[in-house]
């Protein structure tokens, strides 16, 4: 239970007060936010929220969409957010194809630029990008970067400790190299931060909101937590699980049976 | 035009005698079947109808899914089926993890085995086997293939001449590294058959019927034509879409999208 964290996506009606209390009386130390959750309760009030409840933030969901006009300077508040929270983390989502672009290489060649430019911000606010690979389904409306390797590929220009990635479970799970992959991770000092959901079908429309609670499906999570622990990672396990279905639950129940399924099939 | 083929999934509703007729109208000379079709019309006589038309089939979906009972008989008639209807090539999507069964490793252990086994009749027969990586958000439910370069690993053990891998635009777009395994698919001998669909959002409950016809999404479909030229493929270009409202539409129009849309966009 040291490592379990709750990403608040996962309970996303629950208001953040009753979030940290519940995640405060249930034993669990961790929290990764949204900037969501931070827009709607102010960042100095959602901080001193989680700390007097004693937990940390584990990481900050999401900067990135470089896609985006005005992305730079978006990008800078959400490093000032992380700072400000307490979150060692801020997550990358690189965004998608432009509105009727084809043209996927130069979109993941403005991306390496983008966090380029977001480095020296990053560094010196103490906080470390993580470049998230989504799943390839959502390659043109949401992530160019679709894979572990060339995640690692992407920033490798930029110093490990100013710019990591992300590995998570529900997005990585269908690759039969991501075992080699998280061991390069592991050697290039990159991984800053460790996700879980699990995959079930069918996929609803759009995809988004399609994901499980650990041990409703079909990925090997004990196998990637072996695999991450196994390349060095020590930090925390979050999980982050996107679906109506568990949205449309009570927080305290979702969390606990969070609990349940990281201590089955990942812990 | 000489390359263009039609795959009769495209047009899912047009019956088979009224497509047969619709291609050579439109002076198209080669349609992809799928085993349906020759269900719905017998062997015998839809290979007729496509010959007394002047018409060749391009190649022949689908056998695969080994995870199935019964998968050895079913495609050995499956093999049979392309021998009779003259297909050059049998399209194999593999099938994806067993009701409820988290072991992937094991799943495409199986699949290589199963080609294994499948390779003698296929190769007295005359067929080439033809492995399909499909979509990784396919990976549970339909293929544990997920990527071009895990193709051709795992047909690797097999002669090229009797076992070769499907390039379909539509499931390799999202992957850096599918320009790289298409040379070597070349290098290889490999590339059996070439399929084109569009990638468009958002995608459909249960994403299956979610493709659009050529130019009506953001896959740079002709970069895909000319790397497959440049590994040497000089077979035909299978217009291949899923969507119910494709399917809605009147055969002869979908068709003629299809032409329009592979001049512009793929030729």
């Amino acid at each position: 239970m040291k490592r379990f964290a709750l990403n608040s996506a996962t309970t996303k009606r629950w208001p953040l007060p009753d979030l940290v209390a519940g995640c405060a009386d249930a034993g669990v130390s961790g929290v990764g936010l949204w900037r969501e959750d931070l827009a709607a309760y102010g960042v100095e009030a959602a901080a001193a929220l989680v700390r007097d409840a004693g937990l940390t933030v584990t990481s900050l969901c999401r900067g990135g969409f470089f896609s985006t006009p005005g992305w730079l300077d978006e990008n800078r508040r959400a490093v000032d957010e992380a700072a400000a929270v307490g979150a060692p983390v801020l997550v990358l989502v690189s965004g998608g194809l432009p509105d009727g672009s084809r043209d996927v290489d130069g979109a993941r060649a403005h991306v390496r630029d983008a966090i380029g430019e977001l480095v020296p911000y990053a560094r010196a606010a103490g906080v470390q990008l993580a470049v998230e690979p989504l799943h390839p389904m959502f390659c043109s409306d949401r992530c160019v970067v679709a894979s572990l390797g060339q995640a690692l590929d992407l920033v490798a220009p930029y110093p490990a400790e100013t710019v990591g990635v992300v590995v998570d479970t529900y997005h990585l799970w269908w690759d039969d190299q991501v075992w080699a992959q998280i061991a390069r991770a592991g050697r290039e000092r990159r991984i800053a931060c460790f996700q879980i959901a699990d995959w079930v079908t069918p996929l609803p429309a759009g995809v988004l909101l399609g994901r499980g609670l650990p041990g409703t499906g079909c990925v090997e999570l004990r196998r990637f937590r072996e695999a991450v622990d196994a390349a060095g990672y020590v930090g925390p396990v979050e999980v982050e699980v996107f679906a109506e279905e568990v949205w449309a639950r009570p927080g305290r129940e979702v969390l606990d049976e969070a609990v349940a399924g990281y201590l089955t099939h990942v812990a």
